[in-house]
């Protein structure tokens, strides 16, 4: 029998997998369980979204361009208008996920051998979607005691090498709930100057920030604007995880024209996905306003009951749906 | 800047996309342009699917388990029963598309440098799927003249080395329309057998089979029932393209638990599409019929219009809906 290969040994097992028989096995027994253990909102998707589909009216369900709908991807132009991140529409590569987009980023900016620095603690896939590239993650590591604030600048220097290709970075943070200040966030492009890096900047949760404190996206950063491939998905923003609409956005036309190579290759991103995602941009801003009030109320809950247990702290998360205790 | 990999400049462009562009130019200038250059059925969707789509009553358009819905996977047991194949639900791992059921195959069962032979011509994208995994595809050539049927054994023979892993064979063929023999399907099972290979088999259009001969797939050959993996798709029998709806389907534990890794790290296939997927297993026979004579008249028409045109040659495709002329 020929055996697997060593990527497909060393590829983790979901974490969050090894939790669900330990629950299924607690239900059993008769206790009630609360699953806080995957990024699933319980919130309603937006009724515009559910109708779109209802009401599709095509009778050949085809493959869509490679990079997602122009329709789609232009009316995403002034959603990324608001956040004062400005693109057209060629900057903007639909993907399979958010997790395509990460794959296809590594894929396409790290040879086997090369390292990127990642903060963590760190969503558990970023490893999953180097082991695939063959790229090596290196850690950085932040602290409860420091409320997950970036590492020092030395840290990150320390680990910086001649195979050294990127930094990735989660903004608003998977699963600290850290927002990286603007002091921060200006450290971070210093960095991929003096070093020449690829910044690899993950902000899905950018909806979900809980402070008056601004959002400082990867590409607000001047100077570095060919060194940014942000990652995006639709999932949280709008309770889409099922429809896997993700997007990979760069300025930098090399990395465009390497990752449509795998975008072809792949043929099409899911077309009722990007119809859903795009009447999703049509949604009243009072969708997004009850989502949010819900989740500062979720936020509060949660943490005010984790800091009254004896024993037990944990931080305020500024942003996202996370939080370490 | 940031260099982009090799890996990403070794990427193949899509050759088909070449053709595009002097497709539009061609439609500028006032020619009717019949497009044939892509898989891209234009036969309607099963209406089982459709009305599955428009009567989605979810408010939550959640993650579906990482291997797909179970009672999809259930389904899809009844329906390889038909064709004499026997599974049962825990075989079948749902993937994004037969796309991603070729990647995650490769990314599972070769290490970077390893070997696959295949016959060719072949479908364009095995060849970015293996460079995705750092693998190298050897080809043994089938010609025009020999009705593109399965090379001497003597053919494979001389390319296997230390290095060789696995065949991959698309059955009925992408884009020659052949259809291997039984004796032909033997002979890759005794080869498979013998060096200890796996056998990555397409078998996507086993739906479109025209002449009386037997569909023989690689899941009937006993005795290498562990060193098989199936690749399939939606995308063709039910004119679902869009869908992104596949299957990587094997015996073997070790690579479904390699595979389900993979599947892990990207959450979850497209929901809506399992929906529609499922559906479509429900569409009365009468679909298949129509779709099956449609194909049959246009495969006449085509091949007899080619073969009419002088210095023009095709042969009689046996299955799929492609030729080579």
């Amino acid at each position: 029998m020929p055996t697997i290969s060593i990527r497909g040994n060393e590829m983790p097992e979901s974490p969050i997998r090894k939790l669900a028989p330990l629950a299924e096995a607690a239900k059993g027994r008769g206790v009630h369980v609360y699953h806080l253990n995957i990024g699933q909102p319980d919130l309603p998707t937006p009724r515009a979204a559910l109708e779109a589909i209802r009401h599709i009216d095509r009778t050949v369900l085809e493959y869509s361009p490679s990079q997602g709908y122009r329709s789609y991807r232009e009316k995403l132009v002034g959603y990324y208008e608001k956040y004062d991140i400005h693109l057209n529409a060629d900057d903007i590569i639909i993907t399979t996920g958010g997790s395509e987009a990460v794959l296809f980023a590594f894929m396409s900016c790290l040879n086997p051998g090369d390292e990127i620095i990642v903060p963590e603690p760190a969503y558990a896939n970023y490893m999953a979607f180097a082991i695939s590239a063959g790229a090596i993650i290196r850690t950085v590591t932040t602290t409860i005691d420091e409320g997950f604030s970036l590492p020092k600048v030395e840290k990150f220097e320390e680990l910086i090498n001649e195979r050294t290709k990127g930094i990735l970075i989660c903004n608003p943070n998977n699963p600290t709930g850290y927002l990286y200040t603007r002091r921060e966030m200006n450290q971070i492009r210093d960095l991929v100057k003096k070093y020449d890096l690829f910044l690899f900047s993950d902000e899905v949760y950018r909806e979900f920030i809980y402070t008056g404190s601004p959002y400082i996206s990867a590409c607000h950063l001047q100077g570095i604007e060919q060194n940014v491939v942000l990652i995006d998905s639709v999932s949280k923003r709008y309770s889409e995880c099922g429809i896997r609409i993700g997007a990979l956005i760069t300025k930098n036309p090399e990395v465009r024209k390497a990752v449509m190579k795998f975008c072809q290759a792949r043929l099409s991103p899911p077309l009722i996905g990007q119809i859903a995602a795009e009447a999703s941009l049509d949604e009243p801003e009072e969708y997004s306003r009850e989502t949010y009030d819900e989740y500062v109320e979720r936020r509060k809950c949660l943490i005010d009951g984790l800091n009254r247990i004896p024993g037990v702290y944990s931080p305020i998360p500024m942003g996202a749906f996370y939080t370490v205790a």
